[in-house]
């Protein structure tokens, strides 16, 4: 059972008698359904009346309405409104457009805009590099969705997928203030959505793709790459395998063990588990194996489609058959990027010794985290209730920082590499509970986008 | 030639000897070749040498260097440097995305972004009409541009087109609160303009189409007018049509005459041109006569494509042939939305008594406003340096405030002269030097809003 969170917060405005207990037997009652209070306003005390401001964590809606008719019951309490305090925070959506410049007169009104823009204009126009110098496409990345496979709640659609997209340009302002947008496609047709962003490209800097489904991403993904002139970057899988990396690094400096001794096995060969795959497999990992719904990946299964063939190709040279369980006998590393609770203590226990499980299918994991710290000396999660957090914001906000600052045109895996080293080396002694930092922790993306501009310096592929 | 404007403004950073009569000296250098300085500041005072930072405007980049030389001919001055302070606003970009959430600690982040967010995205695929309400479709506009006729420069391309939509989108939100973004597409073909502005079209609550060639944007328009279920608006056609109305309104109130007797033409078949003559047909003129650079628009002219032919059906129903001279014969008003010079003071004198002149030929008017104001009663032009200039700010804004405020699912003629009416009505008493309000008439915006929320009431076109 999840545990009552800030995602499914109530606020519920009461009339209470003005009585000294009021607030003791309201605190008493939420709790008495397991809710948790996180605030207490008085807004308006008359003589006999109390009006009050409740805020309470819930677990999900059947318990906030548990919570709520808790409060009803109580002597003299009259529950006026019940307000959703996420969808409070999304009204009117959560981003808005500024002016950096200030339109106070003619004057400024004729340089922003007609007639002195015309010549800014024709300065792009005869060097089109100048976009980058007298444009927004310095700053600006375009979050681009199908809406195909929005969080985990599958395929939305356009519009539905618009609540994340904002959330993610947000993010992207607070942690490296990249300025993002939100580029929500109605259409799933894969020709389409490529040929969409080549037309929309030029006004942009850097193109983050999101929730688009396997395995079409994949090919979205290359072939833009092949096609623009800027760096594109599937948060789903190359986020998550920077990540991934990063705390993979700190956890084997933890556990003492050599990224070229240990057997891996990766769970989930969706967006996350191949990038996770290609990423790792360029460092010469002992042993790699990959593991979907069908078992242990092999050059020999049969139905495999494009990217698991490419899958089988660098992973599993034995040629190993198999499920999840044989996979995991004798693994160093466990990295479960796939759905929640396939594996239990009897899978653990045939693990190497001082295992590392990264346990990310979110929001359950593929195996209960109190379980995994039995068995493994560092066990890490995709949630925030328990250490060692993999959360793509450590990654995607200074890549594309150090991406725009370098005026890069592509990105490569030395560029994804470096950026996973600099989350880790933020860690300065990394412990079973701390293996990557904490996503508020504001060295991390200006180190990400230090060690990303590093990169693209070294690799040569940063337009002038 | 063109008046020194702030357009074309440099700053140049001076050294000059410490003197009493500097400041004179650069100030007279610079007036005698005719600059005029607007600013004068001191960044550094030594003993025997001052540095300057001294802003001048000039009428075009040749005469910015003329006053850069006269600068330097001066004893002991010395130009470190000389910067163009319409280049300068344009560094890095006009426009920037900010959150409208804060994201200071865990709770805020699982509200905005994952878990809370996914509850947002159910809600709105389960209910589509909540995207209005829980994204920033409620209050976002996309200002989209194949760049094929940006200003008056013709076909720069999408990147070029980015300094003017960008300069549109801070208007937006300078002058009416709405939040707009630069959609500039990299393709010409009408296709596939139609079908990527369709497949945006889920994140945004109004299309504004901005600087598209004509015929191509007629068919642009009216396709996605008739696909989308938000608002289309062509603001070279509309945004001007709005205006001129109502400028016209104004006008003919000076004039004490009244539409329904004026003998009307327009000059220039464009997309102002054709819109121009759409809504003003609607109101039932005396006469109204469409002149092209071919001369009149008559049913039986050869040669014409589909948007001429239409306009040839809705004007001169008596078939008349000839040139512009031969329609300007006893007209009311011209309204030119062409090009510079086309008419002089005997054209002016075979038009009507108490005649009305609107020569919007940007930057150069269809006639010298010097020559127009000595035939006519009222003269209205573009241009910011004569009274009654026609700016299309006085429209946008308001009209996609109001639609954005209805919900409206479409936009109506009814809601264009609604708009127009209302920004004639800002001036309370016109006057042959005041016919529109300023630009920066803070009551123009509030007015047209209230006026297009009021007519989709009316019309029963808005959404729920």
């Amino acid at each position: 059972m999840p545990v009552p969170g800030p995602g499914y917060a109530i606020t519920a405005r009461l009339e209470v008698p003005a009585s000294a207990g009021a607030a003791g037997d309201l605190t008493v009652a939420v709790g008495s359904v397991g809710g948790v209070v996180t605030a207490f306003d008085v807004v308006e005390a008359q003589t006999a009346t109390l009006v009050i401001d409740m805020s309470c964590n819930a677990r999900d809606e059947a318990h906030a309405g548990e919570i709520t008719r808790a409060l009803e019951a109580l002597p003299g309490v009259h529950v006026r409104k019940v307000s959703d305090r996420t969808f409070l925070m999304h009204l009117g959506g959560k981003l808005e457009v500024q002016s950096k410049v200030s339109l106070r007169n003619r004057d400024d009104l004729s340089r922003a805009y007609t007639p002195g823009v015309a010549r800014v204009c024709q300065a792009i126009a005869a060097n089109p590099a100048d976009a980058r110098r007298l444009t927004i496409k310095r700053n600006t990345v375009a979050v681009v969705t199908d809406g195909s496979a929005v969080l985990g709640l599958g395929n939305l659609g356009a519009a539905a997928a618009m609540p994340v997209m904002e959330g993610k340009a947000a993010l992207f302002k607070r942690f490296a203030g990249v300025d993002a947008w939100p580029v929500c496609l109605d259409t799933q047709d894969t020709e389409e959505i490529i040929r969409t962003v080549q037309i929309l490209a030029p006004a942009y800097g850097g193109i983050n793709l999101e929730d688009i489904a396997a395995p079409r991403c994949f090919e979205i993904e290359a072939r833009l790459r092949e096609m623009l002139d800027i760096p594109v970057f599937h948060d789903d899988q190359h986020g998550t395998a920077v990540v991934v990396l990063g705390a993979l690094r700190n956890a084997l400096r933890v556990v003492g063990k050599s990224l070229t001794d240990c057997k891996i096995v990766v769970c989930g060969v969706g967006a996350a588990g191949s990038a996770i795959i290609r990423l790792l497999g360029s460092q010469g990992p002992g042993e790699l194996l990959a593991v979907d719904i069908d078992g242990i990946v092999h050059r020999d299964r049969a139905g495999m489609h494009a990217n698991l063939c490419s899958i089988a190709e660098m992973t599993n040279p034995s040629g190993q058959s198999g499920q999840l369980a044989d996979a995991m006998v004798g693994a160093d590393v466990f990295i479960g990027v796939s759905a929640p609770n396939l594996i239990g203590a009897a899978e653990l226990e045939t693990m190497a010794g001082d295992a590392v499980v990264f346990a990310l299918a979110n929001p359950d994991p593929e195996v209960d985290p109190a379980i995994a710290l039995q068995h493994a000396a560092v066990v890490a999660t995709g949630r925030s209730d328990y250490p060692n957090q993999i959360n793509n914001v450590l990654a995607f906000p200074g890549v594309f920082r150090g991406l725009l600052d370098a005026h890069a045109r592509d990105i490569t895996d030395a560029m994804l590499l470096a950026a996973s080293a600099a989350i880790a080396d933020v860690v300065p002694e990394p412990n079973p509970s701390f293996v990557v930092p904490s996503v508020f922790d504001a060295a991390v993306a200006p180190a990400v986008a230090e060690a990303v501009r590093e990169a693209t310096r070294t690799k040569d592929v940063a337009a002038v």
